[in-house]
């Protein structure tokens, strides 16, 4: 049984419920999971942050749907892009940045055929009119190149990378989860020793070594660790970093390599 | 396979997660989609006007069970409702009022045999004890006629109709949605020529014409549109019209017909 | 089929979505359900009241997972706990507490086998690497016993009781609705003659009798009632009483049994 997945902007509107409506009214015995419909409004990068992050998990074969579209109504292309194991449904608007760098598409085709959307397309509500049945179609086995042609290029934004400056790593801020845990853009790998004394700053202040869990400092203490997405993460031990420093998306933290 | 829909104000609550446990223990094999949770605690306008946008996108014969309900633990009527393709167990409060003028029912049933309830009938949470285990019988294939005695008349609010002087028509704001989209209660049918000259007017600041997509204005301007729900819609591109207009619920809206 | 039900404080992020990725990728068949991921972070006496109300009504067999979890990466212990008809899978918190007073375990199991968790285990995510794969396992038939050795106690923690003194009894609100409901500690069977002319104080107002139902007051005016939990509340008729009194969890209240 495929499973399609779904990512959007929605947050607790009824326009998931909807899209959830269109696809079980073409394909009765798919099945349906939530991924997340909390990005913030519009914000691309986010939802390739989070579909990054996430889309491993998920069994093979499964379809992603993700509708962060602020293009809606506009000429961006809607894309569906097949790498080895999963199948993306998506607007042309940079969403697939994080994963086309590791994961080679090996079809990406423009989706036009309008035998596979609704009868009536409105022009701002393609997660309804368009996405939806497209990913019910593609779960029944439809195969990619019927919805129309294919595509060489997929557009990429180029988000924002950690800086080397000699011993020092200039991060930003990428994400912000429930918790009030700040996620970096700097990924495991580009920290070789954990365990040295490395420090990190943000928001002027200093945070000493890279732990491995949060109960390795005091409650309340902001500490520095991997974090379960694999980047460099600003927690605080029984608490909200957001909080504590005052800070999100795009703060800039300094990492000092010992 | 039998697909029931909630559609409640619970919010976030885990009396969403209970209702669905109570479906499923009498009937394992049946399908719950959630169409929305998020409807303002107790406005049965909101619900009405979702549940009508958005049920007929869903498969037929799936039972909607609605479960905004002021009047809950009072002598107000718990209905079973049944149009040509789709079932409601509703409380009779006016949730169906825009249904019912296009889409007549076909057989109404005041729910009254406890042998569908809970045990145990609380007089605060009939969603658990009443809507729950009814929808949950009703798609075994137990009939309406089984939960009651048939039901001549339907409660029904009149919905603030949008009113016609001239080539003025005065309407009012009925629904904000997620990205601050202000939905009027005019419908698309309303207005003949899209393509004329067309004034909206909305707290003394004037939107010419009615656009087609969101992009046809500039990024943080606003714009009248037909949205996906088939009513007049006041947007911002790349923005809230909410916020842009410091409004809500109730505003009115003038638009002159040119 | 076996039911898997998450109950966790991730709120609307996508950690809930990938922990039903991890379940969907080792067992396709199972059937996820949400209770409710919106309790308060970190809030294992919200968590413990959650789900002792909640439980029963699910179907026999359903798989209970809670990742309502401070320690986090520390050592405290995961549980396979099992009693007569369900299993849950807990961090050993105290989130059992109100339940296995009166549904004794019949199993209790600490989970270590490495065997059923993810390759690489996180410090920060272990709904993801431990909690899902483990409840995926035991969905497919994996007996508790295989998940590591037999427990013999298990962590409660004393949920504040409610004091009796003479006439009085001493409670305090232990969980607030999305409607703004006040639920207490003082349980049902504390109160034996609900129609009697007993008096609730909180914040300096006095509340007269135990009421059946909103409409018992007028609109607008504070009651008391037993709530659908089974335990006396603090409500408004068509209103909150959160706001109303300006109150929340751990606000005391004083019964005077007539």
């Amino acid at each position: 049984m495929v499973t399609i997945v779904l990512l959007t902007d929605f947050g607790d509107s009824p326009y998931t419920g909807i899209m959830k409506g269109v696809i079980k009214n073409i394909n009765p015995e798919v099945e349906i999971i939530d991924l997340n419909h909390s990005i913030s409004p519009q914000n691309v990068i986010e939802a390739a942050f989070v579909l990054n992050g996430s889309y491993k998990y998920f069994p093979k074969e499964s379809i992603f749907v993700c509708v962060v579209d602020p293009g809606v109504g506009t000429s961006r292309k809607i894309l569906i892009v097949k790498t080895k194991d999963y199948t993306f449904v998506v607007p042309d608007n940079g969403i697939m940045s994080l994963i086309i760098g590791k994961d080679k598409p090996v079809k990406v085709v423009s989706v036009e055929n309008k035998r596979y959307f609704l009868k009536k397309v409105s022009n701002t509500f393609h997660g309804r009119d368009i996405f939806a049945p497209v990913a019910a179609y593609l779960s029944q086995g439809i195969k990619p190149v019927s919805f129309g042609k294919t595509v060489k290029k997929i557009n990429k934004f180029k988000i924002e990378k950690p800086e080397k400056k000699g011993d020092r790593i200039l991060g930003l801020i990428l994400y912000v989860d429930r918790f009030g845990n700040l996620i970096s853009n700097i990924e495991s790998d580009m920290i070789k020793d954990k365990k040295k004394d490395h420090m990190i700053m943000i928001k002027g202040e200093i945070i000493k070594g890279i732990n491995n869990s949060y109960e390795e400092v005091l409650s309340g203490q902001p500490l520095a660790l991997i974090g379960s997405f694999g980047y460099l993460e600003i927690s605080l031990n029984q608490g909200s970093a957001k909080d504590y420093f005052g800070c999100g998306i795009g703060t800039v933290i300094d990492l000092f390599i010992d």
